[in-house]
């Protein structure tokens, strides 16, 4: 077994039992005891490395090998939290693989003419606040500092409370330009969500573009009365709204050639004896193009959706891009409806580059999600010769 | 102002503020701090009548004005639970009646041939543990001790580790003779949850049946996976099998006569980007014949309904209902579609009445849920006549 495979095991085992439920699914939000215990890791990676550990006003954190406020660096690395019910690689294979990478990258005797920078972005699901991508949107500056403090969770705790009871300062979140500096380029590996590179027969493939993306609340109000006593021609029940509101969301999707999903609902009062008061159904859109995103949102408008956040496409760095293919032997080349912190960063700026890791099934988001680990180790590999050519 | 009126008001400035939602909604579950200050509120109108307090195995309280080991009494009272979000009328007009009809009784001399109790039953909404009436169905052994400790709240919370959090022993549960043995007949007066006496335009009616209802819970499996990547046509998304659950209820009740309700969904992991898993959903039906009900879960078969709970039709006590109903001058006589702890005692061979106060909008189980002060005054004037002719 290569030195990589080891280490990959021991990573994977190190992460495997932290937030993981009874169904293999994994719970690991931001600022909770799992991302404590997932940024304790981090910090113990780097220091076996001999990296320097920062942290930057959104609480992001960089592993640098080399100095990058002398030169600006190259960076990769992904994030470490999940959605509700996650899977194991989405995030953590790009963080583990940067580590990884750099180790290669010192097996080869590589000295580079700039720095290397392994992130951990925090919160970039949004599974707690609903932001996808926070803390990536707080260091650039497209997610307002104000905002953020005043997100709630379900549970009603702020963004604010939640970071000062992680021991952290709230105030202290806003854009990051002393951060942004450093970084010359970033490259992030990720798990593919999709089969792309099943039906190609590829271990590994670069990014072309991060699809449009958005997330929109639709509030359906009625009027809560006793599910035992009110006739059903007097009822306003807002579940009946949900369920015409699902069917037209589905129909709006198939009509315009997008994704859309109503993954997320919350019923008031939620009691089997009471016609509900209120549903409030979130809803998910993607498509390729920013037109059919749109038009199924036109589809939508009588039901009035709030717009939580908005994502335009996201075209990665070409020449980037044309280096890593190169590097690569040039696999194929895939656009991706999932968002990323990549993404957040290409916005700002930064040049910007993807490398996706076969999975077999798809699935991602789900316990399901998976990847071989010898494609896994092929990520590794393509990961250290891109980022090998960049610190040439 | 009477000193019925001033005590009313009294009594309800003292519940108001317990367990109150600033959009004036209650939630005051079973075995919580709300739950604790309202037991705390009934020991102190005991104490303050001189009455002696009991609890039974199931922590039921019950108020005694003489002493029912001697004679069986004559049991009035209601619950002083809530559903999420519940209105201020059901349950606790029942129990504050009940104090301000033995003060009548008292004011007015009577001299009682046998005691008179007043009960406050626990958890009969059934919103925290899912089984509507648990407090009476446990002391007349309709729901197994067993059963009732290892049901689990929304946190996971198991009934007996609720009752052991909250001081009390969950291996007391269990049917209870001695109490049932105290209770010669039982009147519990109830705010109505219809329009049937505005119709009418009386105060107060007397119960005559109340309908057969259950509820059912119905798990609709898919498969979680990313909301941004996953085809439209690869989807297993129980959203969707919600939306055409949700329609054929409403149908299947129509057809059939009866009322049918989803007012609790969960969905997992309910994340705005994934896909769910797994939808769960509560169904609710009634209808005046259980024929009825039948009839809409023959409907719903294809979803595999689990039976959570099933009451057959309650007959009130046709002797009883005839000595109020000539008590308070022959008002109208009303079915009701909604459960109550006088269905319970009634179905373990208790006779049972019930009255009801007048419901202007008809709402319940709702913040808008209203009685006027004059016809809930009505009301403890005709508990008092009831009860009255009862301990003649």
């Amino acid at each position: 077994m290569t030195a990589t495979a080891t280490a990959f095991r021991r990573a994977w085992d190190d992460l495997a039992p932290v937030g993981r439920a009874p169904d293999g699914g994994y719970r690991r939000f931001a600022w909770t005891r799992e991302d404590h215990v997932l940024r304790e890791w981090f910090a113990g990676e780097a220091a076996a490395r001999g990296l320097d550990l920062t942290t930057d006003r959104a609480g992001n954190q960089w592993a640098w090998w080399g100095n990058p406020d002398a030169t600006p660096g190259i960076v990769t690395g992904s994030h470490l939290d999940s959605v509700p019910g996650g899977g194991a690689f989405d995030g953590p294979l790009g963080v583990v693989s940067g580590f990884l990478a750099l180790d290669l990258l010192r097996e080869r005797g590589v000295t580079p003419t700039r720095p290397l920078g392994i992130a951990s972005f925090v919160d970039e699901e949004g599974a707690r606040f609903g932001v996808a991508c926070a803390g990536s949107r707080l260091i650039t500056g497209s997610l307002d500092a104000d905002r953020a403090r005043s997100l709630r969770d379900v549970d009603g705790v702020t963004m604010a409370d939640a970071l000062s009871s992680a021991g952290r300062d709230p105030e202290a979140l806003g854009r990051d330009d002393d951060t942004l500096r450093r970084v010359a380029s970033f490259v992030e590996l990720h798990v593919e969500q999709g089969r792309g590179l099943v039906h190609t027969g590829d271990p590994v493939g670069v990014g072309r573009m991060i699809w449009p993306h958005g997330r929109w609340r639709v509030e359906l109000r009625g009027e809560a009365n006793h599910a035992g006593t009110t006739p059903l021609a007097d009822r306003r029940d807002p579940m009946l709204d949900l369920a015409a509101f699902v069917g037209h969301v589905r129909e709006a999707a198939q009509d315009a050639g997008a994704l859309a999903t109503v993954g997320k609902v919350h019923v008031d009062p939620n009691g089997v004896n009471a016609i509900p008061s209120r549903v409030t159904a979130w809803l998910d859109v993607r498509a390729e193009d920013e037109s059919a995103v749109r038009a199924v949102l036109a589809t939508l408008r009588g039901y009035a959706p709030t717009e939580e956040s908005w994502t335009p496409v996201t075209v990665l760095d070409a020449d980037l891009a044309d280096v890593a293919a190169g590097a690569l032997g040039h696999p194929p080349r895939l656009g991706t409806g999932a968002g990323h912190d990549a993404g957040i960063l290409a916005a700002a700026g930064i040049p910007t580059a993807m490398l996706f890791v076969r999975n077999p099934s798809g699935i991602s988001h789900a316990p399901a999600e998976d990847a071989d680990e010898a494609d896994c180790l092929a990520g590794v590999d393509a990961l250290a010769t891109v980022l090998g050519r960049l610190l040439a």
